[in-house]
């Protein structure tokens, strides 16, 4: 009998990621294309391509999962709107399985990812989990008895939009101020910086310095690179302690680009998480970095499709 | 045929309600009784002697559901410790199975509460749902598809102990400042009023004033009571958008003694909620008040019989 894999799309703002899955949530092949801007066929169109390119026969292929930067409408796979990529209300579900001729699954790239991380990732082997992701801003996706926790409207885990420091003066996209990704993720680092420097603090730091500056500069003993790490540990500390006090998962993963500081940030993160955080909580909440980085969605969307194809 | 009951129990620091409950949910008869303390094989046998007083045959009985104001061990009905009731280490569903005969089901009291506002209550209908009770302390429920989401450990939903004000000086019982129970309970309510009499706050209000007293003060125009309520009523909608965005319940319900305010504190809540949230998640959130009051125990009692005997 031939082997039957899973085709994983991870849809981004810069780049397309397709892999092929086994049953065992091991990747096969990966391949990757630049996301073409505001062209909803044309997308479709690659993402047919791209699945033809694997040289896979099609009736080795259980079915499509795809995860999408936005909000998606989980019963029918139709999407409204995602800005990154510059769609608006597409039917991507019916699209692409009317194009592919096999089952498609549309869900939130946050989500993906926590289920990737879950099946072959630093969630591995657990049932109730968090998985955070801190990039340009700050997503989550809420894993309760191994599946993807939805809530009313696909909403749960924006945790990004969390009102993390009521008295903050900085506005956020959503339009209100103080969420947390004005303060944790890697736009509110930058920021803080090019805010700092423009008030005239002494730093070693260009004021176009990355994350990835920012965290070099700390670990030289630059005092605006310590100060911004501070903040960042401090309300990420803050908000993992609420969710964990509400949730109470078994452990918290933390990928996305910010994570790649690993220690740097892990450790004064747990410093300020436990400071926040009831003896209990803070004791049996375990917080990691993210294992699978790049490829949590590819292997995330054919877990999905595992799940969908398993009701 | 005959009819077959659940016996729901609700043990309370002060009195121990219980309830017969017919398969639709509904209190057929209620009985109460004082809760003797640190006595556990008196309460036991308390317990046997109501069960037995409620006239109902045993072979009508389907099982009893027990829920106690502190942490349960989920896996086998013990309980390490209940301050309120003075217990320590007890085996409550094994030892109550002996004496009666009938499977026995034991969880948390704010978890219980939100099953039963689920069932009967202002939940009715609805899947996923957060239920906070407002009394001494602050205590919640977390309902995920219709069944208590316990967490590890079973520590979900103590959403009293949230670092709400991490720069409060007031320090909460579990030892750390900040915590939602500090700013939102009866208790905080209270010793506001204490401390800023104290300091020469100008009021109408006694020293030793209750929660009902602020409440009637408040609505006289008493602006030290006018300044407790709004205290009270943002701190808890930012916990509640916060909990609302990690989640995306499809209702929050609001119970326990604080809550008989009723608009008083619903409305000035919903107004610093909707302030904290995203225009999303606040359009689309249901605050409402609890609907069940005392029997909310006792109903959700019933349901978790009904709900582990279906398993």
């Amino acid at each position: 009998m031939k082997e039957k894999y899973y085709i994983g799309i991870d849809l981004g703002g810069t780049s397309i990621k397709l892999g092929i899955v086994d049953k065992n949530g091991d990747i096969v092949a990966k391949y990757e294309a630049p996301t073409p801007h505001a062209k909803y066929e044309e997308t479709i169109e690659l993402f047919v391509k791209m699945i033809e390119q694997t040289g896979i026969e099609k009736d080795q292929m259980l079915g499509v999962g795809i995860g999408v930067p936005g909000f998606v409408n989980i019963e029918d796979g139709s999407i409204d709107e995602l800005v990154n990529v510059g769609w608006k209300n597409v039917h991507l579900k019916n699209d692409l399985e009317k194009k592919v001729g096999l089952p498609v699954f549309v869900d939130n790239d946050a989500n993906l990812a926590a289920l990737g991380e879950m099946w072959k990732g630093a969630g591995n082997g657990l049932t109730d989990l968090v998985c955070i992701t801190i990039g340009t801003g700050v997503g989550a996706g809420v894993i309760i008895n191994e599946k993807i926790y939805h809530g009313k409207n696909a909403m749960a885990g924006e945790v990004g939009h969390i009102t993390i420091n009521p008295h903050s003066e900085i506005r956020c996209n959503c339009g209100k101020n103080g969420c947390l990704e004005t303060e944790v993720s890697a736009t509110a680092m930058v920021n803080f910086n090019q805010r700092a420097i423009e008030g005239g603090k002494e730093t070693l730091l260009p004021i176009e310095a990355t994350t990835k500056d920012i965290f070099e500069a700390a670990q030289k003993g630059d005092s605006l690179a310590i100060e911004i790490i501070d903040n960042t540990a401090n309300y990420l500390g803050l908000a993992l302690s609420q969710i964990a006090t509400v949730l109470a998962p078994e452990r918290i993963v933390i990928g996305g680009g910010v994570s790649k500081a690993g220690e740097l940030l892990l450790r004064p993160t747990m410093q300020y998480f436990k400071r926040y955080s009831t003896e209990k909580i803070a004791e049996q909440t375990e917080i990691v970095l993210a294992e699978l980085e790049n490829d949590a969605g590819i292997v995330g969307a054919s877990r999905l499709v595992a799940d969908q194809m398993a009701k």
